[in-house]
Parts: structure tokens; sequence; C-alpha cells
């Protein structure tokens, strides 16, 4: 085998996060990869010679944990500007109407955000994105929708994927046109019509759009307005995402299930009927306890009927400069099992198998297995139940993402 | 001025947490420090000649913001294993009663520790310390109160002590032998007793303790029966704190307050009355977040009725394997935001200057001033609000201990 490049990871304790619950560790593995995916998984005594003879690098991880690289599916991490003023307005007692009339809550950040050059708009983006990496996350959605015009969505898309490159690491991209309507618009279908007609198609000639979301509640649009908008993603094969139920029973799950959207997203007031319908399709339910604990709701999502009709569940940190100034995923993790009593072991598959599920990537990314990417993190723990345990604590000592060491503590 | 070697840190917005509200403020400031003080604080236009001609070194913060080292003044953070198996076997379902059964809760703590050797309890320990000094602590409490005998109690403060030496962070050791009951003892007066004149005797001997700490609440000790403790550490001449009120209204205030207590902490129950004790004296009121989070309780220290009494409130993670795994005061600072609607001022003015109340440092740590001790954190952040805002983000840069900086990143 001649020019092979193997790297070898060894001395692993490994967690794989593929199908069989019974056999999740290995104790003392190894892993080997080529280019960007994993070629290898076993005992360090099994590894075969043709590796170790054709090694490129060789790496001791001194029996520490590995798992699958985190994967947050639902961020709007790109944006401008922060509103730490407007949460500190808000804890000293000024109300929400004040506050947007002071130009806060969302139309602060589409302000923010249209004003920025595209790499003042990186400059400001990429130290959160360094937050993300450095605890563990190898790939990321972001979404538009501080833009609600074509130059800004554009902006905001272009820039996710120039992180991607940047960094080297995993970029879903989706575009939420739908976000809210924009000031400078008195009707909704006018600005639908706009973003179905216009801007998508436009952006997708580019290549900037891998789904479409929307945001499906009463302080945004309702599931019929939106049906123009997912029958023209599907149009244009795209892939369909979905805002539902995070502040009222939308019912955004009929139109999610019907389009066979790859998530639903918040679900505080999803109903068992919606969820009979996430039953019929492959649709993820992702949860999002970084809002719920920033708004300190009150109704959780209904993790018992998610559980009694089998919907996978992911958990993301929605991080956002208004509901969710969430900067980390193992925060999120920790929450999700706090607030919302998931088990440490449900919390991690719900940041790695069922997340890459919620991305279309659930032939490669999310385990540790022959033939899928080669995206795993090195922890300074014991368990992986320790990473949903501590809150505030980084264990991550190493991120390896397609192969290449992406950041080493 | 012969061998002089002060230190220049420029360019700096200087947030001074000095009693001045109007003033917080340098926005283009420097800081000069001779050994571990604080010599000169204002506008960099305005450094005298004295200090720019006689110095070792200079440092520019690039405009960054500049703040008091964080101040975490209520902490467990020394001790043998963890609990992460257990935090999983609660989320499965698994009842209190069998948890304990198997051997899990408190006992599980002080069985671990008590096996520990003091290098390995330091082993163990330092993790978490580092997970703390990168988040910007300068100085932190370490409570005793896993051992219940003397010598691990021993053991533990030992470590403690040993933890600011390795890292140059200023430690404050508290006793709290009275935590909970051993196993080993049936009879709570018997076991005070020990407690009391002979453990805490000879701890002090060794000048192991700054502080007396202890239980008050139904499941560990009441305040009468911690007159003695109390009384004893008046005569060895120790400050006192006192856990108080968590789950019930167990009146530790009046104990508190008759001892002149340097704080009160938990406080969730408490009563006005008990509030109006402590604004007769100095004593600081400790709010825990972490322990209110993980245990998912509902009712919330009274913030409005101490504001009313001006009591002076402090937060601090409460950083202990089973109510409080928390390692980040960052995180223990948004959550006083979230959960217990403290203003952002409010809060960090809780991990600095009130903080620095609770452990009798006043006069030397928690603001920046001339004179007080050179601790102090550069940011990578536009306002300190920003602090409270955002969760699991560590936008920390380097943290300056007595002068010398003890992390960069
Ligand atoms: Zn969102
Ligand atoms: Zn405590």
């Amino acid at each position: 085998m001649p020019n092979a490049s193997f790297k070898i990871w060894s001395n692993a304790k490994i967690f794989l996060m593929t199908e069989d619950a019974q056999h999740q560790f290995i104790e003392s593995g190894a892993i080997v990869t080529h280019n960007k995916s994993i070629v290898w998984v076993g005992e360090v005594q099994d590894l075969p010679a043709q590796y170790i003879d054709n090694h490129s690098a060789y790496y001791d991880v001194e029996g520490r944990v590995v798992t699958p690289g985190l994967i947050d599916c639902h961020t709007h991490v790109v944006y401008g500007g922060n509103r730490a003023n407007e949460f500190a307005l808000k804890l000293q007692g000024v109300s929400y109407e004040e506050i947007l009339l002071k130009g806060g809550g969302i139309h602060a950040t589409v302000n923010a955000t249209r004003a920025l050059s595209e790499a003042e708009l990186m400059q400001q983006s990429l130290k959160r994105i360094q937050q993300f990496i450095a605890q563990g996350v190898t790939s990321l959605e972001i979404k538009s929708g501080y833009g609600l015009d074509y130059q800004t969505e554009r902006k905001m898309l272009r820039v996710a994927r120039e992180i991607g490159k940047l960094f080297s690491l995993n970029i879903s991209t989706t575009f939420l046109g739908a976000h809210v309507l924009p000031h400078e618009y008195k009707d909704k279908k006018a600005y639908l019509d706009y973003v179905t007609e216009e801007v998508l198609p436009n952006l997708v000639k580019e290549n900037l759009v891998d789904a479409v979301d929307a945001f499906c509640d009463k302080i945004a649009f309702d599931a019929e307005e939106l049906e123009n908008l997912f029958s023209k993603a599907k149009d244009l094969s795209l892939n369909l995402k979905l805002h539902s139920d995070q502040l009222t029973n939308s019912k955004g799950a009929h139109l999610a299930g019907r389009f066979q959207a790859w998530s639903v997203d918040h679900l505080e007031h999803i109903d068992e009927v919606s969820i009979q319908i996430l039953a019929h399709s492959n649709t993820v339910a992702v949860l999002l306890p970084g809002a719920y604990y920033y708004l300190q709701e009150t109704q959780k999502p209904p993790v018992d009927l998610l559980r009694k009709y089998k919907i996978p569940i992911a958990i993301a940190t929605d991080c956002n400069p208004g509901s969710s100034p969430c900067l980390s995923l193992l925060t999120a993790l920790n929450m999700a099992c706090v607030l919302f009593r998931l088990t440490p072991f449900e919390a991690f598959k719900a940041v790695t198998k069922n997340a890459a599920q919620a991305l279309g990537w659930s032939d490669k990314k999310g385990q540790i297995k022959v033939g899928f990417d080669a995206d795993f993190v090195v922890w300074d723990i014991n368990h992986p139940d320790e990473l949903s345990y501590y809150i505030g604590a980084n264990p991550c000592v190493s991120v390896i993402n397609g192969g290449e060491i992406i950041y080493d503590k």
C-alpha cells in the first residue's frame, strides 16, 4: 500500500455511539483514520499490522475518553452586535415594550447585522465559533434570519460557509428568511412571496443553502402561510426544518411531517397528535433548553411522549443574541438533563447521532464507525456521563475533524 | 527609587468596582502594581513618569475590559471521586432511597475522600481548580466537610492550603466538620463535641482554619446544637459562616447574627425577621444558584427583601459533587441573573466586592484601588455585563494575582 498515510489514535476509551447500546465502549481502543474517514476501530491489541506499518501519525490518548465530535444542529451564531444591554435593562425592570421602543429585541440584531460588512460580521462571529470548537464541536448548523433582505441573508450565509473553511468545521447552512416580518413590510404574504420567489432561489444559485427553516408561532408565521415557501424549497430539492410550538401549540409538526422535514425545533407546546405525525416521518425533535432557561419558561417539552413514540431527540444551543446567548453545547447538554430530565445517555445521543440525523448526516457523522467521517473529541474525563453532570467545565483536550486536529489544548 | 519594579497594564477599560457607582469605568486606563499591590490606577494620559521610568514589565491590554479578580466565596472543591453515576441514576428514575442503599449521596463522597491519599486528593482537585482559574477566579474559599474525622478533615484543609501555593491563588479555608452526621456516629451531640473539642483545636494549631462553617437545616444540625461549636470558634478567634435556610426556614441567621458571622449562605427559605437580624451585623448573604438549579428548587431566595434591608449579596458556585457540580463562577453569575433576577451589576459586585467581604477581605480584595491587592482579569469583551449575559463562554484572556500573571490564554 504505497503512500499510505494512516493516522492512529491509540490507548483510548472509545464511546462509539453506534446502534448497539450493549457495546458502546471499547475500553482500550484505537481509531485509524485515512484522509477524512475512519478506516478501523477496535481493541488496541487487534490493530492490524498494515496500519501500524503505514502510519504517518500516532497519538497516545493516555486512556482518555474519546467520543464522536459534538454536533450543534440549531444555531443562529452569525449575527451583529450583542444584546447584553437589553439583558441588563430587563433585569432592571424595564418593560419589553420600552425595550422595543429603545430599538431592542430581534430588530436590534437585524439592524446591527445589516450594518456590518461581511468582514466585520465574520470578525464578530468567529470569536463565538472558537468557543464552540474549544468545547468539542465539530459540526454546526448556522441559520440566516437576521437579514430579512437578500443582501444581508446572503452575507450571513456566506460568512457561515467561510467559517467552515477557516476553521475546518462542518457547517450546514439554513435559510431562515421567514424568521420574523421585517419592519419595512406590513404584509406577511408580500414578505413571504419576496423570500420565496426572489431571495431563496438566488441564494440557492450560489450554493449557500442546505436547508430552509421558518418560525411557526403566533409572533411570526402560521403553518398555512408557510406552505408556499416549503413547496418552493422542495421544488429546489432543499431540506426543511421548522421552529415550532415554542410559545403556543402552533401545529407546525403537521406542516413539517407532510414535507418530511429534517427536524422540528423547540416543541414546548407540541401536542400528542402532532407527535404521532412525527412518528410517521423521519423528523427529529430538536429541544433547545437554553431558550427555555433564558426565557424562564415553565412548560417543558413532552419528553415522555417523544419517548413513547420513539421520536429521535436532538439537543442544540439555539445560540442567539436574544433568547439564548449560550455558547456551549456542553451547557445545553447539562440543561437537557437538569431541566428536561433526559438521561445523560439520551442527552449525549442528542448531540451526536440524533443531531447528525437532524442535519441529514445519519450515514456519516455522530458515531465512531468505519466509513464514517473521522470527527471525534478527546476528553479528560473517566466517563461520558461527566459531560452532562458538570456545568461550566471544559474537559476538552483535542478535537479532530475529518482526520485533522483542529483544536489542541 | 532604586531597584523599583513596577508593572504597568495599560490601554485598559477598567471596571473598578469601587464604592462610587457613578465612576465605575476608566475608559482608557492603566494599572501600576508593585510587588503584590496596586500602587496607581488612572487614565493612561496621567501615568506618572516615576512608574514609566522604573517599570520592569509593560502590558498593552489593547482596549480590553479589566475587572477585579473573581472571588468564589463558597466552594467544596476539594473532594474525592465524583457522582456522575448518581446523577445518571436519578435521571433514570432510581429513587433517592435506592441511591442511598447503593452507597450514594454525600456519604459516597465522604468514603471516596477518606480513601484517597493527600497526593491523590490533590491530583483530583487540581483539575477543577484549573477550570476556575481559566475563568478568572483569583480567590477561592474551600471548605472541608467530606472527612468528618480528624485525619480526613486535616487532609482536605492541607490540600486547600497547598492549592494556594501551587497555583498562586488566594485560598480561604473553612472547617465544615459540622456538615452532616457521619455514619459511625448515632448521636449528634457526641459528634459535635468531638468536632468542637478535638478536631477543630488541633486543626487550628496547624493554622489550617480561617473560618468555621456548619450546615444548619433539618437534614443536618439545628441552630441550638451548633451554639457550642460557634462559641468555641469565637474563643479561638475564628470567623464564622453558616449554611442556612436552604431547605427549610432553619433560623440560622439568628445564630449567625449573634456571632457576627462573615456570611449566611443559600437562604431560599429565610424570613424577614432573620433578614432584619442580618441588617444589624455585617453578615453577607451568599446566594448559590447552582444548587437551586441542580435541585430544581422553586422557592427563590428573597432578593427584594435583601435589597430592602441593604444586605450585601454575594454569589458563589457552591461547587460540590452532589447538589452543584458547577465549575464556573461565570455560570453562577449568569444563573444569579436568570434564576434570581439580579441585575448584571449586582451580580458582578456579588462575585467581587461583596464576595471579598464574605471572606473578611473587604479592605484588600474585590476592587481595583490603590493599596488593594493586584488581583485582576483581562477579558475579551466590550462591557462587564457580557459576563452575566452569556452562558458557556469563557472570554478570559489573562489572570493576574498579587501582581503575577497566573493564567494567560
Ligand atoms: Zn432558533
Ligand atoms: Zn455549600
